[in-house]
Order: C-alpha cells, then sequence, then structure tokens
C-alpha cells in the first residue's frame, strides 16, 4: 500500500545525553516533523510511504535526503529551493526537569512552496491514503492553501484521509486555527488529538461531570470525542492518546479510539522514556497502519499504542520497528526479555 | 544581590555514562567544589555571586577560571597560586551499585592561601550574605584561619552568614571539627546539616524515642534541630535534607527547616537521578536565595528542595536552572511535560 | 585458590547508549562470553582465574587476550589458531523494547580446538575447581569432546566441576543437548540452570499444581530442582536464578539454591538494569567462589545474587566487583549511598 | 544512465582516528567493498547506479541497506539470506606506520549465491555499463559462475562491461585467478589495474630497460598496457592507478589510460591522506563516468584521477563528491579554498 | 586598554573531524563571527574587550553569551532580543578537497537592531580603540545605519577605528558596499583587506606589471596599499593578509603592511593547517594589539602573523593563545618543540 | 630474556584531538612514564619485562596497574601504598603551535618508596638487563637512594645497566643531577642522552668548530660522545637521538650510536606526528632490545630509531609494535603501502 504524508521536516539539534543546552558542546543530529515521522515509521512497517516537503538545494537539505532515503522513504516528489533549513533546539529531561524544545522555523524552505510546484499525479499514483497535520497549515498562508488542495484531491482521488490537530500557539491563533481546520475537516476521516487541541481549535470541551482534578475521565475524553463526530458528519474516527506525565522519566501511556460504533481504550503501559520526542506521530502511523490493513478498532488502538510505546524508547524523532516487533508487544509481551 | 562563597574548587573526572573507573578510557571533565556550585547556583538564579578560592597559576587554574566565567561567577576575588588544582574522581553509581568519589585534593593551592592574600574589601563590598561549608577550615590551619576571619568580617559589615556543616572524617577527626565549628557558631545565621553531621561534629543526637529502624522519624529531625538551636543561641536556622536511597537510581527527596518559631517540612520528591553530586549544594543555594529574598519559611524549605531536586537532573556539580524553573516546579509542575 | 574455566569468547559489538543497530554510526566494543565472563569475575575476586579458549593469531584475537590479560585472568592456557573471531551484536532495549542479540560464531577458532592442543597439565596445575557451560559443547563435535574430556580429567584430579546449562536452541537440537549433556552430569558437583534448560534438555518439568499464570511457584522451583537432584545421583546442588522482567529496565532478581539437604532462596532485589549481558555469568562465578570458600548454602547463594545484582549495573559482560563490594551488598547496603 | 556493479560489501570496522585495534574501545563503523564502492560514487554523481550483492537477513544486513540506499544507491535486485556479513577490520596508518586490514570474510553471503537467485531483467533494463572486479570471483566457484554469466549477459544486451583486476593472494592462487580472469576477458572493453595485478594474472611484465630500481618508468606502464591490450584483443582501454608512497599520510597520485590509439597520463596530486581505502574504485567510478559520458581520453583520465584524489581526503569507503566538485579539481582548483 | 568591537556572532556547526555534512551524524558546536572573534582573540591578550551585538532571548542565545564569558569578553553592552541566532555550518577540507562554509544567518537577531538600543556611553567609556568589518554593514539597512554611527561616535571620543574590509558578495552587491564603505572610510585609522576585496569594494587594482600568472607580487600589494591610501587620506595603514593555498591542508601565511612612510612584509610560515576559519580575524586582532601598543611597523605586523599563524593550529573561530605565545613564535622559536 | 625497568608511571590527560586544555570537555586517558614506557615497549617484543614502581592503593593505581598488564608487563614487583597518583595534563601541538606539558607529581606514591619494600630477588631473577632513567632519582631523596642500589645490585647480579640521563630541570638542580648521577654512572653500561642533558648535567660540550647557528653538527654529537666516554671508563656506548623540529606536527628523527671502537649514525626518517611524547623512551626500548639482542652496532641503532619513529605515530605513550614491525620498516619499507 502506499500512504502520502505532507508537512516540514526540520533539523533538530539536542545536546548530547542529558546535558542542558547551556552546557553543550557538540549536538547530536536528527530530523523529524510530525508527518515526515509518520511516513517513516509506514516505511519502517514494509509499507510505500511517500514524503512531500519542500528542502533547501544546499549540503543540509542534501543531508536531510539522505536521512529519508536511509529509511526507505519514497523521496520522488519532494521539491528542492527556498531559503533554508527549520531547525529545532531539545534537550532532554529527566525526573522532574521537563525537555524543552526551542523552535527556529520561521522563513523555512516549505513556507515558500506554491500548489503549482507539486506533482500531483506522481503524489497520488497509487495511494490508498493521505496524512498531514495542523501544523503544516500554520507555517503560512502558502502551505494552507496547499495543505486544503491537498486533502480535496486525495479525497477526490479515494484516498482515506488523516489529520494529527496538533495546535501549536506558537504558530497561529485559535482563530486562525479554527477557520482553517474547520475548512479542512470536510476531508478528513481520522482525526487524532488531544483534548487541549480539540478545545483550542474546535472550542470543544467535555461535560464538567467528566472532570476531576483539572483532568479528563475516560468518560470525559468518550464524551469529547462524541461531540467531535457530531460537529463533523463526515468524519469517522477520532483518537486521542492519554499521557499521564509523572515525571520527564516516567509516563503512562494508552489511547482511546472513538468511532460512530465504538470506543475502544488500549493497554496501558508504565514508559521509562528514551525519547519522547515523535510519540504522537508514531501513534498516528501506528493507527494508519491498522485502519488501513483492516484491523479492528481494538486491535487498531492496541497496535497503535504499542508502536508509540516502542517509538519512546528509541533514539530520534523516527519509529525504528517493523509490525513484527509491534504485533510482539500488542499481543501481550512487553517483558523486554532479550531476544537472542 | 551580592552573595559571597569561600571555599576550594577541585577538577572532577569521571567516566563517561556508567562506566566503572576500572574501564574508563576517557574521563568527563566537571569543576566543583560545595562553596563554588553554591556560587555557580545563584550566579544562574541572576545574582550577583563572588566565589573565594586559591586557584594554581597554570593552564588548569586557568581552565578552571573560565568554567566559572562561563556561569556568571564575579571571579574577582580569585587569588592565584600554589602549587596545584585539587581533583576528585567520580564513578556515577546505579542500582545497587553506589556512586564512588576517591579526593587527591592534599596539597592543594588553596592550602596555601594566607589572610593576607585576600582583598576583603574587594570581596564583602556591597555583599548581603557570606557561605562556606565545613569542608574548607578541615583544609588546613592556615585555610581554618581565613574561614574564621572571614565569618567574623562578614558578621562585622552585616552580612547573613551560613555554613554547610559537611562533616568529612577523612579530613579532619571529630575532636578538630568540633573545636573549630565551635569556634565558627557564633557567627553562623542559618546551619546546613544532616543528623550525622551534627552527631559527629557536635555530639547531639536525638531522642531514642523517635529512632526507629536506625532512621530518625521527622519528629526526630525536628527535635535534633530544636538541640542545635539550644545550644549555638545566635542561630537563627537549621535545615536539614532528607535523602532516602532506594537505590543509586531512585532516591526521595525532601528537606526540613527549623527556626525558633517554626518547623516546616518541604514537599517530597521522587528522584530518577541522573548526577546526585552537588544535590547539597544546590539545596544551600536554593534556601539561601529564598531566605535573602524574604520568602516565608515554608516558600523557602520548598524552593530548596525543588532546585535541588531539579540539580539532581543535571550532568555535573553545577545546578544550571533559573529561578522560573525552580518556581515552575516548587509551585508543582513536576510532570516533565515538554516545554515547546 | 585456582579456578579453571573453559569456553569462547566472542568480540560483542553494541551501538553507543540506546541506539538500535539500524541507526548505529559506531559500535562500543566488549568481549564476553559465559565462562570467559565467569574467570574475569573469580579474578577481580582476588582469585588465580585461568580460561582456557582458542584465539585468531591476528590483531583482533591479540586484541582479545590483552582484554583478558587487563582483568587478571591466567591466560597460559589459551591456544592461537584457527581461522576467526567469533562476533555477536547486540542492541540495548529500554522499556518495553527488549535488547537484542545476533551471533556470528559460526566457524570461529574455537570449532578448531582438538583435544592434543591443550596441555592439561598446566592447566589444571593448582586448581580446585572447572566450570563450563552447556554452550561450549554445543560448538561443534571436537569441542564437545574436548568438553566431556575437561570434565573428566578435572574429577580425576579432585576438582569440583561446576557447569551452567544455558541451553541455546540456535546452536544444537535439544536430543543432542540432551545426549551430549547426560553424558556430562556423572562429573558435575554444581548444576546452574533456569526451568526452560531444564525441561528443554532433560526434559523435566513441575508439577502441574505448581505453576499458575504459566509460572513457576517458588515450590515449583524446588520440585524441579530436587527432581535434577533424583535424576543425577552424583550432583550436589543446582542453582536457579528467578529473574522478573518487568520491562527492559526493570527486573526483580533473586535466587534459589537446592542441595540434597537444604533449599535457600536469596535476597531480592529491584534491578534498574544497565547490561544486563553476563548476569546469570556473574551469578555463576559469585556463587562458585562462595561455594569454594565454604561459605553456608545462605551465604553462597545470596553472595551470587549480589554479585550478579551488581554487575547488571556495569557496562559489558564482565563483572568488575571485588569481593568487599558484592558482601557489603549481600549484608545489606543496598542503598546506593556514596562511597567517599 | 544506468550503471550496474555486481560484488561483495563488508562491514568495515576501525578505531577511532589513529588508534592502533590494539588500544581500541570502539569502532567507527563503514561499510564497504569494491563494486559497491563504484555504485555509490556513481549515484553521488547523480546517476542510476544498481548494485548486486546478497546480505544477511538480519540487522546487520539491514543496517548495510540502509547505507546503500542513503547515498542513493539502487538496491531492487539485491538478495536476501545466507549465513553472515563479511567483516574487515582496518587501522588507520600514519607516517612511516602502515595501514592495516584484517579480512574475516569467509562463508558471507555472497558466497551462498546462485544463479538463479538474480532477476537479470530487472538487473540490466535501462543499463548501459557493468562493472565488477576480480575479487569477486575470487570469492567463490559459485559466484566466480555468475560473474561470468552476467558479464556474458551484459555483453549479449550491449552493454559497456568494465573490470578492475584487483588480485587478492589470501582468497586464491595465480593459477585460479589466470584461469578464471582469462575466461572473462573477451567480455571485458575497460580493464583497470595495476603492474602486479597484470603479473600475478596474466604473467606479463614490462621490459626490463622500463624499470629502475624495481619501479617501472612511465614508458613501462605504456609497455605494459600496450601487452595487455594485445593479449586481449577485444579490450579497449586499460587505465592504471600510479601511488608514490612516500609514508601512509602523503603520496602523489595519478593515472595512466591506454587506449589502442592513445596513452595519456593524468595530473599528479600530492595527497595529504585522510582515508586511502576505497582510492581506487572512486578511480574506477570516475573514469567509468567519464568514459560514459564520452568524455576524450585525456578529460576521462584526469576526471577519474580527481575523483580519486577527493575520494582520499574523505573518512570510509564511499566517495561523497559530486560531478561538479570533481571538475573543479580536474579543471585545476586545488587549492582547497573555502567555499563560502 | 578597552577594545570595543562590533558585528554579528553565530553558532557554527561542523561534522566530527573530517566527515562531510553529508555523512555527519554529530556537529561540533562552536561561535564566531569576525568581530567576536576580534574580541576573543583581545580578551585572551589580557586586555578589556567588550563586544556589541544582539542576541535572541532563548537557551541558544544564552548559551552563546556564556561561550563569550568563558573567554573573558566584556558581555555588558549586549542587546538580548529579536528572533534567532544566526548559524553558519562548515565542513572541514583537506588535501585537495576545500572547507565549505553553508550560511544561514537571514533574519538573525542582530538585523533587528536600533541605535537606540545601544548604550554608548557604557560602550564606549574608558576604550581606546573600536573595529568592526564589512560584514556587519552588509546586514542590513539598520545594522548599516548603526555601523556608521558607530565609527563617528569612537571618532569624536578619540578612539582609534579599524575595519576588515571583507566583502561578502551572498550579502550585497559591490555597487551598495562600495558606497556605505566609502561613507564609513573618513572614520577608519586602520584598514585590514586583501586584493579582491579593494578590488571589489573600491575598484582599485595593481599594476599590470605586477601582476604574473594571475596572482599579484609583493610589489603589486604594495602598490595597492599605496593606492588605497591615496583614495583615503585620512587612512594611516593598510594591511594585507597572504595567504598561499597549496592545498586545504598546507598553506605559507604572511602578511604585508603599507603605512604612509613604511612598507613591512611579515616573517613567512608554513602552516598545517587545523581550522582556518577566524584566521583573518586573529590577524586583525594581533595587528590592534600590537599597534595599539605601540609597536614598531615591523614589530607588529609580524606579530600579527604570528598569533594568525597559531590560531590556524586551534579548533575553533577564537585564537586561544597568550601574548607570551605570540612573542615567542614572532620572536623565533617555531620549532614546536614540546613545553615542559 | 627478562629486562628490569624502574621509575614513576604516571596518569596523562589529554584533551582530545588538538584542543588546549583551555577548550577542553573531556580528557583522553593514557598512563606513562619514562621507564614504563620501555618496560611496554619490550614487552609488546614477546620479551619478558618486568616493571618496579610503586601506586596508591586506590581505585585509580588499580587502572593504572591493569593498563601495564594489558601491555603484558610483569607487574609482580610493584608496590601498593603512599598517597597518590603522578598526573600530568599535555595539549597536543600541531603546526607553529607546540605541544605543552604540565606535571602535578609532586607526592606522588613512588616519593614513598623505600628500599625495605622492594624485593630485590624477585625483581632481578632471571634478569640480563637493568634500565631507569635520570628522571627517577630527581623525585627525591629516598628514591634516588633505591636507584643507586638498584644500579650497584643489579651491576653485582651481572645485569647489563642502561639510563636514559632525562634531565628535567623542574624536578632538581644541575648541582645535584651532576653529584648524584656521577655517583651512577659507574654502573651504567648504557647512556642515552642529547647534548643538552649532556652539558647541563656532565658540564660537557662540544667544540666550537663543530657548532653551527647554534646547532651541532654530526661532528659535534661525535666529539661529545668520545668525551663522556672518556670522562666514564667503565661505559660502553652513549646514543643520541636528533630530532630536527621543523613545526610540532613536522620532524627529522635519527640517532647516533658511540662506542669506543664504533660511531654509527641511523636511517633519517620524515616524521609526521601523531603523539611525539614517549618517542625517545621507544628508542631507549627498541636500543636496549637490539643490543642485548647482540645486533651489530649499525642494525641497534637502526632498530631504536626505526622504533622509535613508529612510536611517533601512535596515540599514548607506549609503543605498540611488533619486532617484525620495526624491522620492516628498519630493512627499508616505510612507504606506508596498506598491510592486508
Amino acid at each position: 500500500m502506499k500512504f502520502v504524508t505532507f508537512g516540514e521536516i526540520m533539523l533538530r539539534l539536542q545536546p548530547e545525553g542529558y546535558k542542558r543546552i547551556s552546557q553543550a558542546d557538540r549536538f547530536d543530529l536528527f530530523f523529524g516533523g510530525s508527518e515526515a515521522n509518520v511516513a517513516v515509521s509506514l516505511a519502517n512497517f514494509g509499507e510505500h510511504a511517500a514524503f512531500l516537503t519542500k528542502l533547501p538545494d544546499n549540503l543540509v537539505g542534501e543531508r536531510c535526503l539522505k536521512d529519508l532515503m536511509y529509511n526507505g522513504v519514497d523521496t520522488s516528489s519532494i521539491i528542492f529551493g527556498g531559503p533554508r533549513m527549520g531547525i529545532y533546539y531539545t534537550e532532554k529531561g529527566a525526573s522532574q526537569r521537563a525537555s524543552t524544545c526551542i523552535y527556529d522555523r520561521a522563513g523555512s524552505s516549505i513556507t515558500t512552496l506554491k500548489k503549482k510546484e507539486i506533482n500531483i499525479k506522481n503524489l497520488f499514483s497509487g495511494a490508498t491514503w493521505f496524512h498531514t497535520s495542523g501544523i503544516t497549515p500554520a507555517l503560512g498562508k502558502d502551505v494552507a492553501d496547499v495543505t486544503l488542495m491537498l486533502m480535496q484531491k486525495a479525497k477526490e482521488k479515494g484516498l482515506t484521509v488523516s489529520c494529527d490537530l496538533n495546535y501549536r500557539k506558537k504558530l497561529w491563533s485559535k482563530e486562525e486555527a479554527n477557520r482553517v481546520m474547520t475548512a479542512c475537516m470536510p476531508y478528513v476521516d481520522v482525526l487524532i488529538a488531544n483534548e487541549e487541541d480539540v478545545s483550542d481549535v474546535f472550542g470543544l470541551q467535555a461535560d464538567n461531570s467528566n472532570i476531576a482534578g483539572g483532568k479528563l475521565s475516560e468518560q470525559g475524553y468518550i464524551d469529547l470525542g462524541r461531540k467531535v463526530l457530531e460537529r463533523f458528519p463526515t468524519l469517522k474516527y477520532i483518537a486521542f492518546t492519554l499521557r499521564e506525565s509523572f515525571s520527564a522519566s516516567r509516563n503512562g501511556w494508552s489511547g482511546l479510539l472513538v468511532s460512530r460504533e465504538n470506543t475502544t481504550r488500549s493497554k496501558r503501559y508504565e514508559l521509562d522514556i528514551i525519547d519522547r520526542v515523535g510519540g504522537g506521530d508514531s501513534f498516528s502511523a501506528g493507527l494508519i497502519y491498522a485502519l488501513a490493513k483492516g484491523m479492528s478498532d481494538a486491535d487498531a488502538i492496541n497496535f497503535g499504542i504499542a508502536a508509540s510505546a516502542l517509538k519512546q524508547s528509541i533514539e530520534g524523532d523516527f519509529n525504528r520497528v517493523t509490525v513484527a516487533e509491534v504485533n510482539k508487544l500488542a499481543q501481550g509481551d512487553g517483558s523486554g526479555r532479550i531476544q537472542r
């Protein structure tokens, strides 16, 4: 199967180990971006994953391209040009010290992407699924236009469309997000979100009775999911990830999938976190894979959550696991016994 | 505000990651010392922190000086001369394997420090607080003389004086410690200690009824604190850190502040430890900052404990956090959620 | 005391930190093998530990030899020749992601070892103990012949013989293992195993009543131990390690020693794992040391388990701890407090 | 244009920097092999380069595959299976200390390659050039059969065929090499070699008058080239690289191209060597590219030598340079001025 | 003495060792910029060096600030704000492969600097010298205005003003450069340049008779220097560096100082280059120091060239040498004998 | 053959690559000392090399011991005790920047060594050669006494005695050196020195006619050698190394051996230096080996110089080469061609 994703990919710079930026003398180098992460996950699942973006035509853009090729992503639709690679700096948190993330993405090459630069025929040829996120249209007016156009074209061509709502307040206002994302929703089949996203972008909240101590109960998530499905009548699924942050080192992790017929809560994992960046994207990839392959709702949410539990034990944004590895965990072996 | 600290700073050599010295092929390089660590913490809180020490006049002493400058410490009172940089080798423990520490500090430059080398006027000009520890007078007769003299001068000039009792049995006997520290106590406003220090140096113990399984109860700490306050009538505060060592990887961490009027127990954190060296010093710095800024006893002990909880998630002796970061944790967000 | 062990030692290649092989750009380099690990542990306990193996006569074999010499192992019986160094690649697991291990040991130099190459007189001169494992005879017909011969000679010379059953399904079938190991058992005094080994090699299982949820109860292990002792009338001890794998990062760890007279369960540790490879071998070494020194059954199993708990906090296959360090933990201090 | 190469690719392990294997504690990880190196060079020149080999179906084989994909090589013909990845260990020489290379390639997956496993149609579809080396048929009877078969098929389909003679005395005897390579020569258009190869494999030497101090003069190389062209009437070109080894750090480097009509000596470079491994392969790739693109003999030999001069300033076996970079050097700018 | 410099400082990212960006997996982290490099050199000479720039108010800007503090630079005039840190990526060349440099500096914080943000009184208080370069006014209209204003103010306050012409064609056209730099020249006492700068910015060339093989003779440089002095009647000195690039690894290095009375050629060094970035800036710093201290023209040019020869043996943009080290080389000991 | 050497071994700390100490963030860790270096060289030549020293009884002393064991040195005579490990910090020079070396060896364990601690019988049992240097008696009165005593005992037992004059002005005055070394000379058979040593310690100089430009001619060295042989009538050989320091990166390297009958100049090598520390010691080891094995004077000096040329291409103080490797170079192959 061919999956297509669209968005920005950035250079990620992170001090070695648990060092803070204020004490760094070298940076580990990763590449990542919400939709690129999904593409890499899908490629590692053995699928045909094409990624659309725009990269600067210099050694840094070339290095990024090679990283995608390394991971087996179809890069034939990537466009070269524009001024620069977006960057984000991260420092890895531990214990009570949170991870931090500093974006330096303004004016990156993708913000210069124009509709006419894209070879849509090549991009969607043979594809069954299109995925993007709420970050992408937030990058600028042109990119927002491209996003909406690609959703429409994907829909026309019969692809399933998924979107990770991902509201980023540094990129746009709630009003802008509401306007643009509402315009997109008629083309979306599967929405991935968390409660804050849904509140910030669509102004939807769970009933008070489902909130205790400032947190949603499981029923609260279900109610919220139902409200979203009501608001957007063509939407088929809304999926939530539920992260319980005990500390930067330890999290609880589970998910919830709400369709018009079912509500399914996944298994819950206790995570010792190696790198939490890309956790949500690996969930999206797992869920997309599972739904595209026709798994049941329960299997799909469990596949997505198992995939993303594994991701958070891996350095870098990308989920470097196979379908067999995900299945093994989803089907019960989380013991971490050595594989000889 | 200007804070002044006085003591030795040493070169710390530690194998990479969790390697033992017996398998090391390179050393990570840090600098640290109880009072230097306090000065760096205060500088990172945005305060004027002057540090007094004596460093060898060679490339290693210069490297150390640069590390202090990097962290914004006022190094204008540092004296150059003497034979060598003190060194300590550490290996980072994990699980049931304890961290170890080997000192090679004999004959270091600070042991040659004489009163007349110090420009006291420059050192204390504009200062509101003076801090040192029980390690410093233990380094030798001359340094002990300097320590007492500085406490007296600080007091004369109206500074608040704090001291971390820090008994080091490899440096001096209990008798010597008792004699010297007892002479110092009339000048001390804030004493920081743990129960063994108090017992070793002053021969004070909690009542038996407050000991269970070889460990003090909270009431035991309070009783002990009261005894210390009784013994030294000019002392205003005694502060304890309470470390529960489940393993080298995991500790409980809290503090207790006893004044003549109040007793306040801090919040308690479950730590996943990255580097515990300097944990106590970062507590001292946090407490000093909080008291100097006029926080309430409860806020002060919570600020100190939160600061030192964060420190133990950071590589090296120095606490590289801002006041805002400490406040965020002290006021409740220990979830470790990513900061974008 | 002189201890002799015999087996293969391999080059171990592992990506830095928690990186997967699919993202590795350099390998940390270790050497390890079940019996070599035992020899190194014993040498670090201050004993005379001789190791017999065959290494290729090239720079890689020389590098391996140096690693053994570094650890104080008596390498005077090692034979040089044969085509190549066996290799195994590992990646370190974390959280729900298991560690993996890929062997590339076919055709290694030890498979060309012939009886006549060994100077038995030098090897066993002054020795009190001989140890090997079920991996060694699985390497090939010639090595199996050498193994049996060495057990017989050791027994003739009055040495105590121990064997770690260690069934490796990639090396031989259950039938072959049963035939060869059954022939060896009359010479074995101390057998170290886990339940799967005992089942796979000897076809012995605990009674159903001692199994719950697919896992043996403590009584189940005791029953199984008794059955093994019945089957092999000259065997004096069977020892089990009991690993509870909550995740790749956290394990429970304890042991059980069954003799004809006693059954002793050790203390149980909660491990935060740094490197679990070699955990079982460090247990064997601890137990061998303790029994050879005449410790009680209870002290012996506790010494073995404490030694192996420490090992799992250390990078590499080798247990780099002293007897004093093991005793300190076995006698109660697992607090991980810093050693100054 | 599509170029096809066939041969083994191995895992290369090398201590950091200039460390000897006897002092290594970690290995830098590269992949390389004569024909794989040619494929990567051509891919970096922007051409379609397909590489045929057989890799083990495990994490190490997968890591190798990813390295080829990273470099843009067409890996669609690669076959998975067989027992293991071939390995070579290198240490980087300096000054009077030569680089060393230890092969551990026996029994690698490619030695199990059978003709029937290859999809020749896919491999040669649209291709204009086929390249292999004298190393490949030396790996075993089956691989030799495959090599000859591929040369024949390539010729049938109208491809140009090149071969790097590359005699490896550890893999086969001169007699075997002579027999097999003589059978191959009727299909070869372009032969790349040095004087020892030509002597060892074909028994051809230059006249005595062209040897001074044990070394061939330029005329000697020309004579030898003419003799080879006479022996093999369908051969169009023979190319020599002329390395002057002053030390492991400094070499002179030039080339000579002999056709039936012309003899062209390239420019000569003084090299400060970063990594000489793969130097010859990068020459082959440069020459192949130049001849395929229809450059004149003089331009072709200069392009090949400039490409390989650049390679030797780059870490790893692969030549990571563009056509523009090669042209810039070949056309005269070897000043190393910074490119802003 | 107090020296003031003004310009941009950027984050420099460079692969380890001689790796190309296309094969990098981590970046060494440096900071550098033409005028910052001068300030650091002067601080390492033991002088008071104040640097004016604008840095983003985030963790990356803070990290940069700490680097300047580490090197003893007076950072009290630095302004915080604006969107981002400028970046440049470098790869280190070797042999025939040139170093490369990719700028990502558009929209950096300094481009938002306004005159009113600068506390000129603090900046120039007690200063004797002001230095900037032709890069700074090229960054944008606002920065150009600030540059001219600072030159005027410096002149008014009696400071000596120096400028490194440094024409960067990617930042502005020759016409713009001519217009802005011509406006600046009346305030400049010491101009540092090379022949291309002088030609590009001022349209001045040496006479034909002084050019051979495309290169200026020494007399050519002298003539060119005289023409510049004629054009700008208030200029006191023009200094040239003469780099002979044999390869990226080896350069000849010397300088020429032309005043109205004298012409002095420096000693010439054969450099084995470790890091050539910042070579010119370290020359500027050396020359500025020497002239400010009243050295003769000959001593000054020799001090500047010796300082910059040493710089090119040091990693990073900054020259980390003392006056004593420079004097030792300038006065004759370039033997590189070990200093015990 | 058994060789015995006596002296201090220190921990050497050096920044990575060419970094200066003022920019170091980690240290590579080596061990070295003049006589330890000789012992390791001889062990790598396959000889029995015993080293006598005193090490602190802590983890750092143990780490050092393991390094010697790794290299096959007989450590059975090493004494444990005393306060600390001596340390020296180095930074690697390049081009015009010299290497530097900072000693922190005062009060190291060897300075507490007493005659009675040494088991002379075990030390000299079966030995044929004893070697020490002029550094050792300079460490203190007790060590000087031990040195003289060992020379006397060695002579009594019929060993050949060699001494590397190695005058270190930071350790003692010329007068002290003269007194102590003159007392030692009657026991010395082979003296290794350079001209400054001979002048500083014995006050001997070559005639003026043999000095040009401040440097000795070859004849000057011969004259000086003859004068030393005249002064000390029992001395058999004096050997000089002749280092021509063009820069820190490039040296000429040769040697001269003067006996009562012969004078032999070695071949001369042009060195690209990787690590020059230990160069002289590797020469001593080579010369000692060659003379002990009965090589001719010409072969002996060439063996010593070839060995030390190779050493300077190797990281760390120790010469990690075999006799075969030295012979290969001494007999003519310095081409640095790759060894496959």
